[in-house]
């Protein structure tokens, strides 16, 4: 009894169809490596394309995957590349797209318990499995005062942090009367772009945001956070937040947290620690150690959507203390009200984040963990540093290159000696050649290259030809 | 020369498991109407059945699929069937779905033009085409002052507009300087708690944002506005942003945007217009009159993942002068820095919002547009709306039963004669009987039941049946 499906896929369809994308992706899998891995777009190239009006009438499926082969590929910078060593990791895997397909297909809503339990608890669970992954404190779990939640990003994260810490600071009463202006927060000038943008966004102020300065391994010199916290309170103003750096996005550094932990504890300050980048190390017990002074945080995260994995949208959150978090950020009108929230038996991840409605981004994360098991993730996560330790080792023994920093996981920061102009020229002559991709950075005021290895299928033979370009490069522009 | 790999899923299993995950969720789309909508688990149940520690070794891909039957499933509200009209519509579609599918697989980060130019430029265009086939005004066109960018959803919308007004008010000073609890926010009684959620989160404060009370439709007074924002400039207080809203979360009422917006005009106040439920209405002329007014406004915001058959999360947002919101929310460091963005000539979109990564989402909107046409997702609005009234006509007629308020679109709200207590135990016997799940909410301080109309597949003989369900479960509890 059909009534008015007529322009709706069928299930038929789907299925037809959805084995045509599947079978696209496995394809784009196979052949990565022979697409020039930086986009050789040109600004409105793409656009000029497409037509200026949209289809009247539904379209064929074929001309649309047509489209996909023809406009939208030649405007793809391939982030799953083996040839990918760009900014960060951003590792995505079969288990994760996978569990991604399912919860579009499921096309649930997870604002609430009640709008699908399964949504909440297989959430809780699998970030409560994380605390005891990663080695983190049981305070972050949900049995006892603290607990987890997925956000879309660090940044988000950060900002949820922030707010928990102002209105901690002022008693709740930010949130009602507004902010003064005498709220203070702590950051190094190591410290990803994303504490600035929250500080701003927070009603702070940007001026409010200070930025320490940091030791000769780029981590935070935690004296001087010291005394810039009393010359603020000498001032009149109010330290609310500190965040503490676990891999910095320019070099990988880390904050000094044991000590910063204990200004916090002293001072009744937030301490939120994020370890977007590098907090998937301590998967293995022998990285374990930059999870050092965790225990003091007060909210915490790390990006399995960056190196665990897992596609991207995927930061864990975590808070010691849930109570203050869910004032922070929540609202009931009538329409939102049912017996399990009022029961207080559930949680409700809409007060745990800005957004009301959320995916189910615990699929993807519960499959990728399915897959790999611990040991999996482990010895992947080893590789990539291996590799990175052994990138190391050539640029020391080369004449025309040299390290920047030890590197601690897998990021190498290094530097040509020819001096900034060059090193530019050289990361624009690999990048625009198309077989490997790489960023830069300034550390110390000089241009530095950055080799972030981690992408998923990142092996020894991608990282030694890269490096042999990078020489060969280098010296064709010195001649 | 595999030296790594040994753990991924290679993309021959990718293959195999994919034909397998959309050969499930095809079979779910066509079992759906035999699930209960909502769901029985109980709390903490799901948690219980699963096993306490992660596993130390991978497991194989049966042994997920097989616990997602019997474990996840049964936690699952199925706001894909069609007889679910609680809430609001959520309508996923297999193009979509593939959509998702698709930029899940190329995994690329769209935060900067460079970092995959297709994802911006398809992004731009398709909200480009929005602007035309809703008849928005061209002020938010791209190729203009404005644009559009894709948000997770509405509450995030609002918050960038929010902070793009508060900036705007101070001349950028509030992101440098912090808030000082003179600036003032308005909304209706009946706007969305995300408002609220933004105001405190942008440090206004609570006690800074008004609710002005509605008239005999739930739409804002406007002469209340008015009056409350001459007592409040009287004051000394800065009013600076007003939310009005197309197409509320209760009732679906629509504020007098035209009045609004003069007022907004002649203050010099940053209008934004939520249509996050209602927008997409204007996909057919006949109703393309809840567009009007929205030519004075700043911001403005719709939800494809709500009603325009594109799964969660797709919150269409534009703003008629980009460099207010751009300046509101940039933040540079060098490690972002490239050639491209230092041209101008292209659009980076992680300073359009909170976040600094960004998927691929465009593609899900461009592949649902391009698969139903504009005729095609025209017809199933129109389909929508019809059954709406056909339902309101039924209960207009019926004895036990009066609406609350004329459905203007595919909203209709309603209530029995017996009282709220009764209402409020119909819904819940309904919704715990499994066959259909609708929601409610309060209407002039009594219960009010919402039923609302959205859902791909709801059909009339789903709307009859649930009428059917409601007399005689009404007439059961009555005895």
């Amino acid at each position: 009894m059909k009534d008015h499906k007529d322009f709706h896929m069928t299930p038929e369809e789907f299925r037809l169809r959805g084995h045509t994308v599947i079978d696209w992706i496995a394809d784009y899998q196979e052949r990565i490596e022979s697409l020039p891995v930086l986009s050789r777009a040109k600004p409105g190239e793409l656009r000029a394309a497409l037509p200026e009006e949209p289809p009247e009438t539904g379209e064929d499926f074929e001309a649309v995957m047509r489209d996909l082969d023809e406009l939208i590929l030649p405007g793809i910078t391939h982030w799953q590349s083996p040839n990918f060593f760009a900014y960060f990791p951003a590792n995505a895997s079969g288990p994760s797209i996978l569990g991604e397909l399912l919860s579009a297909g499921l096309g649930v809503q997870g604002m609430l318990w009640a709008t699908s339990p399964a949504c909440t608890e297989l959430e809780t669970h699998v970030l409560d499995w994380l605390v005891g992954m990663l080695g983190l404190p049981d305070r972050f779990r949900s049995d006892g005062e603290g607990g987890g939640v997925i956000q879309d990003t660090a940044s988000s994260a950060a900002l949820c942090a922030l707010l928990a810490a102002r209105e901690r600071a002022t008693g709740f009463l930010s949130d009602e009367k507004g902010c003064d202006g005498t709220l203070v927060a702590y950051a190094s000038t190591q410290t990803h772009s994303s504490i600035e943008k929250a500080v701003r966004i927070a009603g702070l102020g940007s001026s409010n945001l200070r930025l320490i300065e940091t030791d000769e391994n780029y981590s935070m010199a935690s004296d001087l956070l010291a005394s810039q916290i009393a010359a603020d309170r000498e001032a009149g103003l109010v330290p609310c937040f500190v965040c503490a750096t676990v891999g910095t996005t320019s070099s990988l550094a880390v904050d000094p947290v044991p000590e910063i932990g204990k200004i916090c504890r002293d001072e009744n300050i937030w301490l939120h620690v994020d370890a977007a980048m590098a907090g998937t190390a301590a998967l293995c017990p022998e990285f374990r150690q930059i999870n050092n002074g965790v225990e003091l945080a007060d909210s915490y995260c790390f990006n399995p959507h960056k190196w665990m994995f897992t596609n991207f949208d995927c930061d864990c959150f975590y808070v010691a203390d849930r109570a203050a978090l869910i004032r922070t950020l929540t609202v009931l009108p009538e329409y939102l009200r049912n017996r399990p929230t009022e029961s207080g038996a559930v949680i409700d991840y809409r007060d745990w984040h800005i957004p009301l409605g959320r995916r189910f981004r615990a699929l993807k994360l519960w499959m990728v963990i399915r897959h790999y098991g611990v040991e999996g993730l482990r010895h992947h996560v080893r590789a990539h540093v291996a590799l990175a330790r052994e990138l190391a080792d050539w640029i020391t023994e080369s004449e025309d290159f040299e390290l920047v920093a030890e590197p601690l996981l897998n990021l190498v920061c290094f530097r040509h000696r020819g001096g900034d102009d060059l090193n530019m020229r050289l990361m624009e002559e690999l990048n625009s050649g198309g077989r490997i991709y790489l960023t830069h950075t300034k550390l110390g005021g000089r241009v530095t290259l950055r080799f972030s290895i981690g992408q998923t299928n990142t092996e020894r033979r991608h990282v030694d030809r890269a490096w042999d370009l990078l020489q060969k490069t280098a010296l064709e522009l010195e001649k």
